[in-house]
């Protein structure tokens, strides 16, 4: 198989089963620390996986950040969005299978602007931390860039999981739109606050970035 | 002692202290995430203890991933088997004698489909986690595989522990059968569905792949 | 934009996330666990994103243990402060904006002694932490970095989280002053003991610190 | 300062503040899974600060296996038993000066052989843990050995934590002792079964270790 099949693929499993934890542990009503703990554990095994195959993103707005930092071509956008988006909506049917008994929740009602504020803040911060520790040659061949990056869901998920949908990736906003966990109003304004983050990151990237050499 | 001995020891070392770990936390009552998190960690950290060694697998299904892949030669494959069972049964009469005065938990009934789908999907990335993680030239000399590998297993039980035995491992289901906590029926049940996972995990390996040299 | 520049903002950024994750779990009224692995892990994240930009400070009572073992030019002190407080003060406003709903809770009381020799150990430990995984050439190009200096925040919440502010940080200590979590004579002592800590760790590192060539 | 007087304070200010968190996690009541969360991350924390210093041990069973593996002079045990006493013994003194007006909790009464066993395993763990991550040219300079070492105590207390003192460390079980939260005859039993289980490990570990060069 070509190595680029290989990527989308690739995006395609770590995406899969990252909805699948959040539908989980969601649908299924765990509560407490277990959810953040979850998806946080999830997207850091999944980022370790497939790091050096595809860049490990599973995420759309973390790939628009590495687009425009030039960590990955343009060539590949369209793929990659179509893999992530397809592998959440597998998940949310596998979800929709596995917990076929169970009653769905009534989708939560947030507050626009403090919704859109923290998922924007928490997609900033994520992206931000997938090009510091991911795609600079100056942290080249470390072992944290797994903990780093799925850390930041789990904080986001303690900080303002309260207030939004806590999704910090679109495709995550679909798989719980498809679930019935927010309406789709609210996975709209999510996936466009994620997009905004994105390329706020992929901004302020730039201003921090050192070069040591 | 002969390096081949060596490693069936640690495999057997291994898969001792993860079933012992998974029948105390399970026989003594502990509750919430303290299963999932004390069973992650455990492995982890074996791993990391016995990964230079025997590749630090405990888990047959692993062990038979790796054995597809060519991580192993298939001359190990029944030494690796046996210790692993062997460890097991160990760590099962050890739970059995320290908590001696405990009554037994009734074993959990499961919906068949879920249960089979929930055990196949969690071996299914934890056998595809240590094949990209401990097995290739491209990530060679991580620190990383412990956590990642570790981590499959805590978020598989916060994930589908409500729906199968939540083992992803044949040896830890003979260790939780010996001790009551499942049916003979499911046990069985869920070694074939971790055999299965590994076996795929195997191909979707090869289906990921990435050659960067 | 001068490198220099990058740094200040660096530790704006990374100061502005580290209060804002514990001004929402304080005021959001998380409890149990979530306020511990939430700031450590936040803490741990931030300093490996800009570990290797500013050295990944966010907290000025290390960046004066950082200065008196000359692991940063005494030419940078005031910046990093500056900025670090700059970014405590808009941490606070985002989240008095997050949760303007919600009522303020009343200061906490706390015994003085106890209160400062709490607060002086953990940041002396925090600061004895970095100096010794951040600053040596002995340890250079470890990936275990950030995890430890956050789990020093974890691990002190934990530990005298019930008899002081558990700051451990004089730009924390003045964030948590601006949202009325402590009252100011209590934050400027958290603070005096921030700094105490932070001495005393450069002087502990150089009775410790070993030059392995 | 002499190199060597370095490594004993290093190990002092390590069994320090491990006993001081175990102390204060107890005696101030903190309940589920902290104690655990909190002991296993600062022991992490303190072998990632020491490790390089004095091989970070902060307990005298790990000292005694890092003795018979010879990957520490003979020369050096008693200072480094005394360094750990020692700091064991402030660090309770600390406790008592913080928590004063706490009452202190009546000693757990235990069954003496599921006890010992329990402390027997857990410290066996720990060290043949150390032994492998810590003092082996195959796996030098990596950077997981700190959080394998910090999570076997963390494991061993949700595993056995209820069925014995979950010390695994003569110094934390003076420590405790000192507190008067275990017996001393339960406290002396424990120092036994902890150094029984070091020589093991010590053992155990000729038993697996593999030469790759």
């Amino acid at each position: 198989m070509k190595t680029n099949l290989k990527k989308y693929f690739m995006e395609f499993i770590g995406t899969y089963f990252l909805v699948l934890t959040v539908g989980c542990v969601v649908i299924m009503g765990t509560i407490g620390v277990i959810p953040a703990i979850a998806v946080g554990a999830v997207l850091m095994l999944l980022v370790y996986a497939g790091g050096y195959i595809s860049g490990g993103h599973y995420n759309p707005a973390v790939t628009l950040a590495a687009l425009i930092r030039k960590a990955l071509p343009w060539g590949h956008s369209i793929q990659y969005w179509v893999a992530q988006f397809v592998g959440a909506i597998c998940a949310s049917m596998t979800v929709m299978f596995l917990a076929k008994d169970i009653l769905p929740l009534a989708p939560i009602e947030l507050d626009i602007v403090p919704m859109f504020i923290g998922e924007m803040l928490f997609t900033f911060l994520l992206a931000f931390v997938v090009l510091h520790t991911a795609t600079t040659a100056e942290t080249e061949k470390n072992s944290y860039f797994g903990l780093a990056i799925g850390s930041c869901v789990m904080v986001g998920i303690f900080t303002v999981g309260g207030i939004c949908a806590a999704a910090f990736n679109p495709a995550v906003a679909v798989g719980v739109g498809l679930l019935g966990l927010v309406t789709w109003k609210m996975a709209l304004l999510t996936i466009i606050a994620n997009f905004v983050g994105g390329i706020l990151a992929a901004g302020a990237f730039f201003l921090t970035h050192v070069c040591t050499d």
